[in-house]
């Protein structure tokens, strides 16, 4: 049941007189819950808790932290049909959605349980003593990752499940040992609280230590603010605008101590289509295209907004073919009206640009809140020249660039902001005339895709999901998959540390035969 | 020979009119080169040239590299006693220091060139596809480590060679393929010109691409202002003050792209001695700490600056016995006038804090620019509440906090500052005792030693040298060791890239045999 309280901790609360109300955009009303925004009290509790609670969660065994995670994981799935209705009615979006996002929440907290049961993520590496080395023995050292602290997860709009309170962010950070302070996304607030209820029972099934997760409301900014200045909070996890990341990776760098702020930003994905592709298969890859703008209703950070081509006759049949795919796709819905009013805002602005042509554009009626999906094409030139298209318009919307030869092509893509992707689509060998393309492309991306689509980011050891800024502020990081982990940790070392007081996975005898650096050999072995 | 000039690529030039000298503290004169600062130009030269370089360095062979590192460390040797000479005479410091730093850094550059050659650095990843699986296939995704891009190194004033311009942020910045543009410090700007001369010249011979190195003069701000601003510089390496690394740390985070800045800014490195320890030994304890103080003049960022003991009899003798032990030392040269005078006015704006007792101070003639080592104690709830105290005074100096109990230890240990290293002195399991204290310690440090000094850093890969702020700018990394490469790089990944274009350390025949994650096992096969 959703009760519109913050979690403070393990405990209902709800101090403050602010409240809001989420939304459906399918239905165009409010819902019916009412929130509580939290009150300054109730952050300052929830970070001393957290750090109160880091000291003994920080210790726990990575098998403790383990049955945690898979127990969140169950409490996720309890919520059954409540969870997936409460989701549709805040995000517009179709059951199939709702549910496969949810499995890949579940699936995310259980690859973490895995991960941190086995323990060799830990990267443990030894080098032992060398008591008659000259001219100066060398002593035992021993380093392995250890967690920062308490982390503050801003929810994402467009990820309900998998980039909010119990998503990517969040399960990554309890896996490492940190506690979570969830700023819950005020558009899908009723959401949140059930998936924090369902971590709050799991915390407390588990024997979790109060405070290793509480869960915030708030619609404005105050909020989130107060706790990314606040000097308990050790770093921020965040997925959404390149405003509000920007905005939150300033005050995280302004602060006395400044800690980390991972931020995925979005991009326009460029994908660079070659001509050969175009003469054997512009039909379907016009299909694909279609599609991959479309889906979710271009919601995705992944979507591709931006398509690059040598101006020819097989460009100009592809833009026609594409045009005419997009035409075909029924409308779908947005995520919140003020998300479908920035898409029409910013798809506007593009198209008003002169020296655009818009080569589709969805104009009957269509349901309020629901997208018209649009695609227009400019001159190689007039893009280079013109930042305002370079923008990322979240929506199913994108832009075809029609190149006049390499060398354009090439500058136009080193000249590109930073980008989570960059797709190549290329037939019969032809990528290898193009290295230097390529090549630029690499150095602006995060992920680089061969004959695919960027949209679709298999949770998986390779994948990276970050990028160059502004797709992230911190390219060193994937916000995806298991490596995701190393944003909350830092490497700590052991000097001569006795056996007996040293973590579990530094012990001579390797209890849990975890793969370590020894002495410069990667063995499982004990010492 | 040194010229004076910076190296903008392999060019020697100096357009500009501004100039300085080195200073000799040994004999309190100038040394006769004179410097031309870097103007405004030069600087944006050896960025463009960098950024040229780049888009051929970050491509080249591991083993091509590895050959460049390995030539840099035996130019470096070939440069023999004009290379000690002027390292002296820029320093003050005695020719066997010169020597084992000559050694550790010439060591640091073959450690990276054989980490690069071997490959397996690159924490190649690999998920093959799985066409079949449902409800989704999945594609194949590969993924390594690659290059950040052009980085600005400031030279260290305490580490001539070991931590300037062929350092170990040089050093792992070159191995990852990034292009490197040293900022030289103003202090020793001869033995950075030999260093760079060194470096060019290994270039030369290895064909490496011009402008992968760069040297350049300065001894005010404005030039490291404009390098670390410079939208071509990709991150930055600096080992100095809290000022120095907090206003770099600023210019990055303020710049329209941030860059990631790892600041090394030295610490007190508290040492917690526990009763049983100073009951058993307190005079060798003594002995061995008054060493550690005085070493190099206190001129290391991991020197011992504050002891922490529990108030008794045993910690009374042990201040009574260090206190003889170190006026005992004979006094020694510090690294240049500025920095003997901050310390002089650190230690007495320390000494003069009220509640504090000055128990020993080298109060002989000493010769000019040689250091007077003292030591001081004071009563722990004095300590807590007098911020002064906290502060590093960079030299041979040192604070005995005598606590009233363990909840008094525990507590001042929470409250300190972020620290490169903490150290627990202890007998008989007494530490058993000490577990809050401990984990106390652990939270606020890089490194912990047991019955050790922090003095001393091995260059090994289980070794920490970085810590919370602000004994660096992130503590998610180190400054020594292997790992040290991955400040300058980032992950990237590959999905369904055709194998022949695939760089080697992913490609199915796996032709140099690194070791990789493939399908969640670490193997060495090809797939």
């Amino acid at each position: 049941m959703i009760t519109g309280k913050n979690y403070i901790g393990n405990q209902l609360s709800a101090k403050g007189s602010k409240t809001y109300k989420t939304f459906n955009p399918q239905l165009n009303i409010e819902n019916d819950s009412t929130y509580t925004e939290a009150t300054s009290e109730e952050i300052d509790e929830a970070v001393a808790l957290a750090s109160e609670a880091f000291k003994v969660y920080r210790t726990i065994s990575g098998k403790q932290k383990a049955e945690f995670l898979n127990t969140i994981a169950d409490e996720i799935l309890a919520l059954d049909d409540a969870l997936i209705k409460t989701y549709c009615s805040e995000t517009g979006l179709p059951e199939g959605r709702a549910k496969g996002e949810r499995g890949r929440t579940v699936g995310q907290l259980r690859m973490f349980a895995n991960l941190i049961e086995e323990g060799s993520w830990v990267e443990a590496t030894i080098d032992t003593a060398l008591p008659n080395r000259e001219p100066m023995p060398r002593s035992d050292i021993r380093k392995m990752l250890v967690p920062l602290g308490p982390i503050v997860v801003f929810g994402a709009s467009n990820f309900p499940l998998a980039y909010s309170t119990a998503g990517g962010d969040t399960a990554a950070a309890l896996a490492s040992g940190c506690p979570v302070i969830v700023k819950s996304h005020p558009m899908h607030s009723g959401t949140g609280e059930l998936v924090a209820s369902a971590i709050v029972k799991a915390a407390e099934k588990t024997n979790m230590p109060n405070g290793v997760f509480s869960n915030i409301n708030s619609s404005g900014i105050a909020v989130g603010t107060q706790l990314v200045k606040h000097s308990g909070v050790k770093a921020v996890g965040f997925t959404g605008s390149i405003k509000g990341g920007r905005a939150l990776y300033n005050l995280a760098a302004q602060r006395e101590e400044p800690i980390p702020v991972f931020a995925e930003m979005g991009s326009i994905n460029p994908v660079v289509v070659l001509p050969e592709a175009l003469k054997n298969r512009s039909g379907s890859l016009a299909k694909t295209y279609a599609g991959s703008i479309t889906l979710g209703t271009g919601q995705f950070c992944t979507n591709p907004g931006l398509l690059l081509g040598l101006k020819s006759e097989g460009l100009s049949n592809f833009i026609e073919n594409l045009s005419n795919e997009i035409i075909n796709i029924e409308p779908s819905c947005m995520l919140h009206p003020n998300i479908i009013g920035a898409y029409e805002n910013k798809k506007q602005k593009a198209i008003s640009q002169s020296s655009l042509t818009v080569t589709a554009d969805y104009d009957s009626e269509v349901q309020t809140n629901y997208a018209r999906q649009a695609i227009a094409t400019v001159e190689g030139k007039t893009f280079m020249e013109n930042q305002t298209l370079h923008q990322e318009v979240f929506g199913p919307y994108s832009i075809v660039v029609q190149c006049e030869n390499k060398g354009q092509l090439e500058a136009i893509i080193s000249n590109l902001d930073g980008q989570l992707t960059g797709t190549l689509i290329a037939d019969n060998n032809e990528a290898s005339n193009y290295s230097k393309v390529i090549s630029a492309l690499q150095n602006r991306v995060g992920r680089i895709i061969y004959n695919g689509v960027p949209t679709g980011v298999e949770v998986c050891p390779s994948m990276v999901h970050g990028g160059p800024y502004p797709s992230s502020t911190d390219s060193r990081f994937t916000a995806v998959g298991i490596h995701s982990i190393k944003r909350w940790v830092r490497p700590f070392s052991y000097q001569d540390w006795p056996n007996d007081l040293l973590p579990i996975e530094l012990k001579n005898e390797n209890p849990l035969g975890v793969s370590r650096l020894v002495n410069k050999k990667q063995t499982s072995d004990k010492l």
